[in-house]
């Protein structure tokens, strides 16, 4: 890809950054500390969203997640609380002490969503709805971009560049899978796409081994691989009761398996910081 | 997929049109005759869109296309003429009597679109794009709908239903090829969507041979392909001088060509009439 | 490909056949009209195989195929019955007048398929075992080549080429669906395929949409497809009672719904002839 | 998959080993410790294999690889020094001390790779080829099973099961990448099999990171997110001089680059094992 290696590189040298993202003064993403996104697929109550962002915090969360305008595949599937979800997610957010982040999928919310989330999530499904890139990017805040399920890597980061374009590099590229034919995952992660978008850019490279999983019992060991492979991030589905989760109970950890888990790889992360 | 066989049926019992969709009672998509859309890839001029449009009707075109606002991969790529095209569009088919279709792909753009044309295309990257499914539903005119190219058959049925749950029965799909691992085509044409597609729903089944196919010599037999496997209608690109193209022109027929090619289809649908 | 477009000219320039490839001097294959393998998945008994020999021969089937050695995926399933089964399918070609077609797997097979058969079969899990493509090219007999499923069409020709460069150039290639993540098939049939085989080869090219579909229903629609896309001829599974059949049920035809199809694609093939 | 989770625990119970594969008394495959096989993809001389096999036994392998017998693509490529090279394996192998792996494609080159080789390699290609499977199930040998690159984990279990059905339940599984649409890689590395496998079998898993990237710069990353998955051990293609190799130098490591992959794999094994 024509410039695909130094694309962010002038932006980066511009403001000093070096991809490193900074979320109002309180926390670096890319820095070399591994960022944990924890949280629900959907927002679905306050006291849901308060008891998730308490636990997620006490497990060493950095970030606040969850899902106010939900895509989903059916019309007839639940849609997301809309802006009463985003009151909810800011709410359980400041009480925390977290910085909060939650999908748009219409250029329409960008100004309500923009309104309590620090960090804006475009999702799988519109990582080519060009439309919306460029306008969250005028948005001027940090974007949590996952990968197509159907993008090439090349593609996925002219995506990325269509936010650049608009004059905001705070980009944080994210893998959560791409569709091919094996159907024992709900999606095949790319393990591979990390050290390669690390290689031809300095945007903050995560992982969301989740929604590539489908399943709660391959989280921890899709987690470890992705510290391994250097990614600079995870974003964890966490819910309080995973059983009665209103959409991804099946892979969404218990808040004492997310606790778990980030002891682990945060054990990972200082261990390969001295080894490699 | 729940209700997926039957999910247009209500509608189309209600309104007598079985899948039949009138455009201003000047022409019936999906009732038996082949429909035939052609035109550019990109809107370029006044003078290219009028000698198209006449070219194409002359040569047995019933719908004229050309994007105004064009999805492109990368942000430096040209982007569309944007109103401007559309307006040239419009002025077109009106002139050579044929109704237009164009791409909408931003919620904030249809008003606009919906003002020049007879039908809103949403394209295959913008078909999870479930706020534009959504809203281009409630403008009431018909939509074609482009398989997005890693969608399965039951997802791009249900993208379908986002806009029917609108209380839009107007949708045409249009198979354009998935993505898989071969790169002799741009995407594979999966020809068995079109009698699975035709076996699940009423809705019109279109076929898009030029974007699945990226060159101008396969355009001919997988338009017989999808003519003889019982497609409704055949998208196809066409340009007056395709070697001068601002995009697709690889895959672009030269209006003679396309002329060769619309006797063919319509002497084989016309044929397989006869004979099954 | 370097050399693909003229992988076969040097011997059919020689031997002045144009990619023909003559049966015994009973049968031409590849020289314009098109050729019909019919037959079950398995060989089961003398009678079901007399049964079915004689069926699809009055129904106009070319050629009589039948598995004697399976390719199962699991170890637990039913393998064929071997050289007693080769025996079933020659005498039930011979009654019928049939030429007969059959799967060799082993290297070590070889001589007492080639004993049998009048056409080895070479699968599509074996597309890419090169010492059976080796070996069976010695034998001299024409060699009916199945696509692997994750194969190029590239790597396709250079697996037809391991043959040829044993002074072999018998080979008919066989689309029969490549893995994708579609679900509603078995396998993705790639009709691109036939027009890009015929375009890069003088070799006849056949297309199986029996194991590509998966499912009776889709089979006379993708015949009819390939007929149209050009395809030189068509395997097509039949059995004489499905239901029952040991293997591949769910997409054989019976008898009635041989003849049928035959009707249906011959009908085609003679029209496409005269039109284009 | 019916039995699949149980498939060898009969097998395994029986002989205590629980998944351990025992090679000649010298060293033990599956018990824990990480299993570093190591050396070029074409064994080229007798100078080469030696150099390289005291240099990847210096830097910590365990089992020296080297094809003798090469599935190549195109018949007009180098296809391996055969039984010439299979002594120069062997020599090397017996110099340095390391077992050897080699890979076997015919049936009738059972006996002779038999002859030389420690462990049974059957490559990607092959997975499928049931006849292979069964007979070098047969010769008792371990065999390190590699992964089609089509072949679902459900198919690539199954395959193992043919050759245990033959009463050999020493079977290295090894994972190698994929076929999808990305580019980037040659394929790409389906890790999450790893977890998948360790859950569904009892058998060693393997990772070769080396042909699933097809470059030098990604076996690291791939190989610590393998260890960190949870694989038994890594197959690592390692040439003297890459650059002059005869294939897959693109993706070889030097000696000393393997000394310090190995290094650092083995690192993360120890580390891994005392915190999770």
């Amino acid at each position: 890809m024509d410039g695909s290696t130094t694309m962010v590189e002038p932006e980066a040298e511009a403001s000093g950054t070096c991809g490193v993202i900074d979320i109002d003064g309180k926390l670096k993403i890319g820095g070399g500390r591994l960022c944990l996104i924890a949280g629900p697929c959907s927002i679905e109550s306050e006291e849901q969203m308060l008891s998730t962002a308490l636990a997620v915090r006490d497990a060493g969360a950095d970030i606040l997640r969850g899902g106010a305008f939900k895509p989903r595949t059916s019309p007839y599937d639940f849609q997301g609380l809309g802006v009463e979800g985003l009151k909810m997610l800011r709410a359980a957010g400041d009480i925390a002490g977290l910085p909060v982040v939650t999908e748009v999928m219409d250029t329409e919310d960008l100004p309500v969503v923009a309104e309590y989330a620090d960090i804006l999530q475009i999702g799988a499904r519109n990582c080519q709805n060009f439309s919306l890139l460029r306008k969250a990017g005028r948005m001027g805040l940090p974007i949590l971009l996952k990968r197509g399920m159907m993008l090439t890597i090349k593609e996925f980061l002219l995506a990325a560049e269509y936010i650049i374009a608009e004059g905001n590099s705070k980009v944080i590229l994210c893998e959560r899978g791409i569709r091919t034919f094996e159907t024992e995952t709900r999606n095949t992660l790319d393990i591979s796409a990390v050290p390669i978008l690390k290689a031809k850019t300095k945007l903050p490279v995560f992982v969301d081994p989740s929604h590539a999983a489908g399943s709660r019992e391959l989280v921890a060991p899709l987690s470890l691989a992705a510290v391994a492979a250097g990614a600079d991030g995870l974003v964890i589905e966490c819910h309080i009761t995973p059983d009665t989760a209103w959409c991804d109970g099946k892979q969404s950890l218990t808040p004492g398996q997310f606790a778990a888990l980030a002891r682990s790889v945060r054990g990972l992360a200082a261990y390969t910081k001295r080894d490699h």
